[in-house]
């Protein structure tokens, strides 16, 4: 293998991959990226046997080949070297050597078998279908703070992508919960969507996804099977295991008749909870809302440390209400708010209380309250 | 105590001397800091027993007192206030609160009594003089890279600050060294410092001065004496602890007799040095530096991963020479250099290697050569 490859280049195909590659590794060659060089074009594979992206990018090859090399090292290398710089990969197959050139700079890298590789086992999707980068992200951005971090319920530890019901008709959907927070964002259902089955991508993928998704005018090619999901653009392939578990059915906690109605500018809102919060015990976070006409009084009791109380000018007119939060949770979905106010929509202080954006009903969140 | 105080002067205040605060403490009221306020003024006042910050600023004080609130939570409380706010701070001395409003905020901080705060003891000071911030900052920023972190070599474990007999007279020089690496930097001797005692400063106080030297026109009110230093601008007074112990005779580690000279341009033989330490082990991160005439080569070999190489075209005209270091020794001291090129005096590849910028020798680095 020999090929020459613009520094910017490289450094954007091989950072892709690297960052796939798991930090610590028992199996040796998982550390690695498999470069696989002919025509006129390169890619660069990772994998930790969950994930695999390959990305592709023009170069000159001189002398078709394949290696593998440490991922992590390719990347610092090239990230230090000069930009602009045109870089040289050659591997003659007989020293075990990978050799870097560029300019004055001259690297050797330890390689491993190209054979010994894990590829992923090529499979057939149940569906197909192409939808806009900027789509994709809402769906994944406004969800993946509730994703669960615990292990025992791996069935939530990932977006659960699927098709469902919603009041415009059949969407594409994303739903992401851990028992005390929950988002259910719907997007326009693609065409070839609508026999796309269930699945849930796992935390790791939707990271990875997500630097895909920096461009507007980029659209996505998503293929979907029962086990695998597979995200991609024209350069960068990104094909993950789904978890293999099934979500619960999150329907149900979605509160469908909460009449209590706040309005409140979600900015302000985000910055009073922050502060009250300063005095809260760092364990519980226990924000309490008390409402009163036009009225939120925001407080916090930790009786270590000390009390807070803040007031704010909102629209509500129901009866007076008290009702505790994790304050965490009230500014992660508060955050997801960028155009309108935000509508809180309240039963007692023993229900959840659904979060929305003004009358948007595509962008629905849910947290439970606490005693407080 | 009642005070009004404007935000931004608050938060600066208070930021200042929540920084010394350890997080953990055994003693509670060390997490806490001291408010006085009297007359037109207000101090804010945190310790940890070896170092003490006073931070005097300008305040409405309506009812002179004092009292103690957790520094860490007051602090975060002000920098969430918004920008411009005017900031009330209220104590009765009868309910143990001390009462932070601004705007439609109200916070009540669980306070300790201010008798238990601990003030640390004035004393004599042998010393007293003035010296401009930059050449203070320069003096501790040269230096305090080479402070060691080994606990049982605590006379290394900060700066040395003394008056020496340099090239140009007699200096103010401060000294930092852990056994690999020697900083040592010159400044003119200010008027008064002529009788100061050598201290060693310890590193948190380094880290603590820094923040009252970025004010090119300030000056700054030094005081020395066997125990203690005090580092003083018109609002904030820092009094710290020197480390108990001897400083051992750096000048015999500096040497005199190296003759090959190298000149090299610092930041591209820092770029080179940091692209081919990519290739070396995390433990040794050795380096080796091959001179020939007019060339530079900089190499690693680390079996396990591959090697790298990389040319410099250098100033050097005396016999080849191969000598070894620690990349992350030559990076920081290379870093070190500012205005010209950086110019190496070698023996032999197992003697100390001397470092300078041009022919300054009011800056002066010692790196020890490692066996490659």
């Amino acid at each position: 293998m020999k090929i020459s490859i613009e520094r910017g280049t490289l450094l954007k195909a091989v950072g892709q991959a690297q960052s796939v590659v798991e930090r610590r590794n028992t199996i040796p060659i998982l550390a690695n990226v498999l470069i696989e060089a002919e025509g006129d074009m390169v890619s660069f594979r990772a994998t930790d046997l969950d994930i695999e992206v390959v990305d592709k990018c023009a170069a000159m090859v001189e002398r078709a080949g394949a290696t593998t090399v440490s991922a992590v090292m390719l990347h610092e290398i090239v990230r230090k070297l000069p930009d602009g710089a045109m870089v040289q990969l050659t591997d003659d197959g007989t020293n075990g050597r990978l050799t870097v050139e560029a300019g004055r700079s001259n690297f050797s890298l330890a390689t491993l078998p190209k054979e010994d590789f894990p590829m992923m086992a090529s499979s057939e999707y149940d569906s197909n279908f192409a939808i806009p980068a900027p789509v994709l992200r809402r769906l994944f951005d406004k969800s993946k703070f509730a994703i669960s971090t615990e292990e025992t319920r791996y069935y939530l530890n990932g977006v659960f992508m699927h098709i469902a019901d919603s009041e415009n008709g059949k969407s594409l959907r994303c739903v992401a919960t851990d028992g005390h927070r929950l988002a259910r964002i719907d997007a326009v259902l693609p065409d070839g969507a609508a026999e796309m089955p269930g699945v849930i991508v796992p935390r790791k993928t939707v990271g990875e996804l997500r630097k895909l998704l920096d461009d507007d005018d980029m659209t996505i090619a998503v293929s979907v099977s029962e086990a695998k999901v597979r995200f991609a653009t024209p350069e960068i392939t990104l094909t993950s295991k789904v978890i293999d578990g099934t979500f619960p059915d999150y329907t149900r906690v979605i509160p469908v008749g909460n009449t209590r109605k706040l309005e409140v500018d979600a900015a302000d809102f985000a910055k009073a909870v922050d502060r009250v919060a300063t005095v809260s015990s760092e364990r519980s976070r226990a924000v309490k809302l008390t409402l009163e006409e036009d009225k939120l009084i925001l407080s916090v009791n930790a009786p270590d440390s000390g009390a807070a109380e803040e007031e704010l000018a909102v629209a509500y007119n129901d009866e007076r209400l008290e009702i505790g939060f994790n304050a965490k949770y009230l500014l992660e979905i508060a955050s997801q708010v960028d155009r309108e106010n935000a509508v809180f929509l309240f039963n007692s202080s023993g229900d959840p209380t659904l979060m929305r954006e003004g009358n948007d009903t595509s962008a629905v969140y849910v947290v439970m309250p606490m005693r407080v």
